[in-house]
């Protein structure tokens, strides 16, 4: 595995890989990788002539009183991860490679935000999309693979790639969850044993409302108050929200007769939780 | 010469190329063809394995009261201008195939700007970037071909092209002009006969202030001072700006001890003339 930490290098290779003819699968992560992360390399290995995967803790992706300075880092264990998942390269940049300069050039998303992560997250979005567009351009991928746990981040790329017309196809993974449910993210680490144990029921929460649409419920406020108030029941921390949109719209819905999501966040002491579940009806 | 109009052609193409290892020169345009233009497909052409042009007048570059349904169009005789300079492929889109939906994602610029163009058409370079970002992602150009006319968009592409990583090599291609000094623009057919003879003063004044700049004039109040008033001797049309940068970053200089640009806007009754002079002390 060769790690290459210079965005003109990254660049280079990448442009090289592609006149030869090589399909490029692309995992972008900020590291601290879980079996999520590693789900998209092993779909990007099936996929693609050559994997490319980075770790980038993004500044630009969060708010001034989020947690970037306390966001788990360690850059030994992710290399070890990486190599025994058989990707071809590892970039690495640091700040000052990706954000020499401030930025004269700026971007944002007026759609698909407002609601879920968005509103408690004003600007994220558009740290997202900015980092994404630099990364697309340094790794040139074919493919590039999303985990669906972030499906709001699923649905914004997916709307930054069409709209912009970025030559990439975007994969997205199903979410990997420990045994018990709970959605694997590398903020798990700063829950309690007690917050541990009840935060399994954020998905089965979810499998509830699933379960009703299924059974024929076409009325997400009936959806939505049920979930909810099973939620009351068997969590402790704060619900932040609990929404189901349209997918990948998110649009809100009178009757559902499309695909939807029912998307949810807790707040727990040192962490904030979500997860979702996507119905067809 | 292949033409073409769908955005999923072109993309398959671009991409197809230079999967195969062709180097790929860029030309965008709105149309209307001359010589300023022919000067970009001719050095696109000496340096790159295959040459595309596109001709898309851009309607997020044309403020609400420019001139976007009478900007000059005329097809069949570009079609022919671009096929004798041995372009290997025109895309031709129309406005739905490159703004199907309004669009969920956005650009701006905030370096650059508030000097020279933008000061009278907010939100052109805005309209300038998002179609440029969706036009190099349609073509996947090695190079892409600019000319010094619109020396502002060169500096602004310049920076689109930095802040996001664009794997694109700008080629700045010197200004075009008519025997008597005029540079060549598609707005040129608008002025009257009268304004067409004084027009020639535009670069005649920007000439003496390039001497002041050779002969040791360090002071750019005095330059300004000089040129204008040559200006308000030689020419009827209205000055929308005179100003004298640094370049490419344009911002305001105290003393001309780096490059610096010369640039004019004129307004007459039909037609607003730019044109610009670079230097470097």
């Amino acid at each position: 595995m060769k790690i290459i930490r210079s965005v003109k290098e990254m660049q280079d290779q990448a442009i090289l890989l592609r006149s030869q003819g090589k399909t490029i699968g692309f995992a972008p992560t900020m590291g601290y990788l879980h079996d999520g992360h590693i789900a998209l390399m092993r779909q990007a290995r099936k996929e693609n002539d050559i994997v490319i995967a980075s770790i980038f803790v993004n500044p630009l992706q969060f708010g001034e009183n989020e947690d970037f300075d306390k966001y788990p880092r360690d850059e030994a264990r992710d290399r070890k991860i990486v190599e025994k998942e058989q990707v071809d390269i590892l970039f690495l940049p640091d700040i000052s490679e990706m954000y020499p300069n401030s930025m004269g050039v700026t971007m944002d998303v007026v759609s698909r935000i407002g609601v879920l992560c968005d509103r408690n997250r004003p600007g994220h979005f558009k740290g997202v999309i900015t980092v994404l567009t630099k990364l697309f351009h340094l790794t040139q991928p074919s493919r590039a693979y999303f985990g669906l746990k972030d499906a709001q981040q699923v649905a914004v790329v997916d709307l930054l790639v069409t709209d912009l017309n970025f030559p990439i196809e975007i994969k997205m993974v199903p979410t990997v969850r420990e045994p018990d449910g709970l959605a694997k993210s590398s903020r798990n680490v700063y829950l309690t044993e007690q917050e541990r144990l009840e935060s399994k029921h954020l998905y089965q929460a979810l499998q509830l409302g699933k379960q009703k649409i299924i059974d024929g419920q076409k009325n997400p406020v009936m959806i939505v108050n049920e979930v909810k108030t099973y939620l009351k029941q068997n969590i402790t921390g704060k619900i932040d929200y609990l929404e189901l949109l349209s997918y990948p719209t998110l649009s809100p819905v009178n009757l559902i007769d499309e695909q939807v999501i029912i998307a949810v966040a807790v707040q727990y002491s040192q962490a904030r939780l979500i997860d979702n579940i996507i119905v067809t009806p």
